[in-house]
């Protein structure tokens, strides 16, 4: 049932090819003082630097710069770039690159003004910011954690061996994001794999919880074709820009809070995915795709209604002359086929782990209770070790 | 192809059986002086009357009333709530009704600091506000418009026997809407159903047009079958909760601007309805069923694709075996069977249009150039007396 809920998402969203023009009228609306975040050197390399800082320069802006943001951001690259925001008084974040870097940069949003340790305060006890937040903007190179247009923020503590993610509220939310679909084309076909099966997961856990057929299931499920059907298209030809405008689309809408709004959400993927990743440093989206089926077999039973559901309304399967649970396996076995068409890693040995981690991979595990199963350790051991 | 846009929905929405409670806390961010609009009596039959009236003593607020705000607010209706707002200073107009008194708030919330008249500079001339807009808020008792999140206002001027909508941009959505189910609950079946077929045919306005496979039309066939899920139970029992909150979300989501991102738009359904509004006074949704399929199957013929597209996406009908002008038409029967089902009517003439009302409604109609086919002024006339 759709239950109480409240939706508002401030952030406003330029879409195409021209979107970039938006972005010195967009600064005009902030201070001087810019911190600008990026990650490795591929926007140096496809000139999207240079065109950045032609605009900041234009704009008069005074800019600090905070490079090498890595794709799971550390604790250690989040305290250096809280000093230096701190240092350059900044006024706003532009944040450019993919989630990672709008997720350090809301993370660093949080905490210029904080005295408390961000980690800890953030990230183990899920505090809310009370001080004051600098706001962040985004320009987007790579399409899959939906960063761009909510309050998430993702990170990992090599230490403790530890990823967590803490979803903050509206005021955290960028202020605008430039979503330009030729910038992801320079990405490497891995990662724009990878980041098709983030977006996909991110569908998969806030569908696979809840038992009611509501409007949110009937959106995800028009997600979920756009994609599948955009993905093989981008697969065959990564230039193909209709398809990579739909796969941009598609990841922000698929992580904005809409489809979740008046039903519980899974997020167990994302659990086993992060510890996988705490250990291995392996790309998110491959280590979501990696524990998925294993974990999608496992629970399958006890969400046999909507797993049925998936394989007719997603993937077009005739239920006719079939039992619920042959074809909710139908289901999984035609999201398999097409995991494996599009060159996902279906196995997190194939990541780096090894039989020796999986103990402690499953000790970093958090168990959450939206699914339709709430795992214990020797579940999640068996998980892990079906996907060695 | 997604093109080049931007998307921005501010608007902050309430839902549930519990989201009244949000009005105190949302008022207490704007002025003392209350413009309270609302329809015909039903707000105090049902109650809510005394309950908006309660809170708004209980925060101290200044209120002035327009009350009898009618189905397809007038010119006439719109000066009177503009000479009311002026005298009392309003600070902010909380609209508690349906579309109509959401529409009619935003017109009022243009007009108050603004010399020109408004029917001929925002509904004529088609001009954007340049003066203060005064900021409004809405209770929903009625589902179908989107008018709660969007920037939309349709006023009907009897005189020169038009109804002419203009969407206006993001400063003039409400700065929140309260949308508890329950209050729909006791609208009359008959315009239940009619706000049913306005949510329907707001999707297949920004549905048929363009040729991609594009997110926007994948999450379209996703409101669409939820919609006709949820209206075959509530036709069955008013009653049920979640059958109406799911219409209720659709209906936001089917006209807050999201389907339509990237995509090119139709909406001559609704000119050939508000045309025969404008001489019948018939209810909206009403006018639009009557005139939907004559004209569908009219426009089939230039945009097959889509259509058959609609036939296996919407209506789960299988395309084996079958050619393109087949499928298509078996989609447009589905959709036909499932508007009977409901109770909708299906001819102009049941709205007391009659033969010698034709032309005059045929030039009344604004002819737009977005779907398959543009049409002319005997292809107008063809379509309405196929509805006769």
């Amino acid at each position: 049932m759709l239950g109480n809920f409240s939706y508002h998402n401030p952030t406003k969203l330029y879409f195409g090819e021209d979107s970039l023009g938006n972005l010195k009228t967009e600064l005009s609306n902030y201070g001087n003082n810019i911190l600008f975040v990026y990650g490795g050197g591929s926007i140096k390399k496809s000139g999207l630097y240079d065109e950045i800082i032609a605009i900041l320069n234009d704009c008069g802006k005074n800019v600090a710069e905070v490079s090498g943001v890595m794709p799971n951001p550390t604790t250690e690259k989040l305290y250096e770039g809280i000093n230096i925001a701190r240092e350059h008084k900044t006024d706003f974040i532009l944040a450019v690159g993919g989630g990672s870097v709008c997720d350090y940069s809301k993370a660093v949003s949080v905490s210029i003004h904080c005295d408390d340790d961000p980690w800890e305060k953030y990230f183990i006890r899920f505090e809310e910011p009370i001080c004051e937040i600098v706001p962040v903007g985004c320009v987007l190179t790579m399409a899959g954690t939906g960063s761009e247009m909510n309050g998430g923020s993702v990170i990992t503590n090599h230490e403790a061996k530890l990823k967590i993610g803490h979803v903050f509220g509206d005021d955290v939310m960028p202020k605008f994001s430039i979503l330009n679909p030729r910038y992801t084309m320079t990405l490497p076909k891995y990662q724009m794999c990878a980041g098709i099966y983030d977006i996909f997961n991110h569908i998969c856990e806030q569908y696979f919880s809840g038992e009611d057929d509501n409007t949110s299931d009937y959106i995800s499920e028009g997600l979920m074709k756009s994609l599948i059907h955009a993905s093989r298209i981008a697969v065959k030809n990564p230039q193909d820009y209709e398809a990579r405008s739909n796969i941009m689309w598609t990841a922000t809408w698929a992580l904005n809070t809409l489809v979740s709004r008046g039903k519980s959400e899974d997020w167990m993927v994302h659990m086993l995915g992060q510890a996988v990743g705490a250990y291995t440093d392996a790309t998110h989206g491959m280590t979501l795709a990696a524990v998925s089926l294993p974990y999608y077999r496992y629970i399958m039973p006890y969400g046999l209604k909507k797993f049925s559901r998936f394989a007719t309304g997603v993937w077009g399967i005739s239920a006719e002359g079939k039992s619920d649970e042959q074809l909710a396996s139908e289901g999984l076995s035609a999201m398999e086929s097409w995991m494996k068409e599009i060159g996902l890693v279906m196995k997190i040995s194939e990541l780096g782990a090894t039989e020796d981690m999986i103990e402690g991979i499953a000790d970093a595990t958090f168990i959450l209770n939206g699914g339709y199963k709430v795992l214990d350790h020797d579940e999640v051991v068996q998980i892990l070790k079906a996907s060695m």
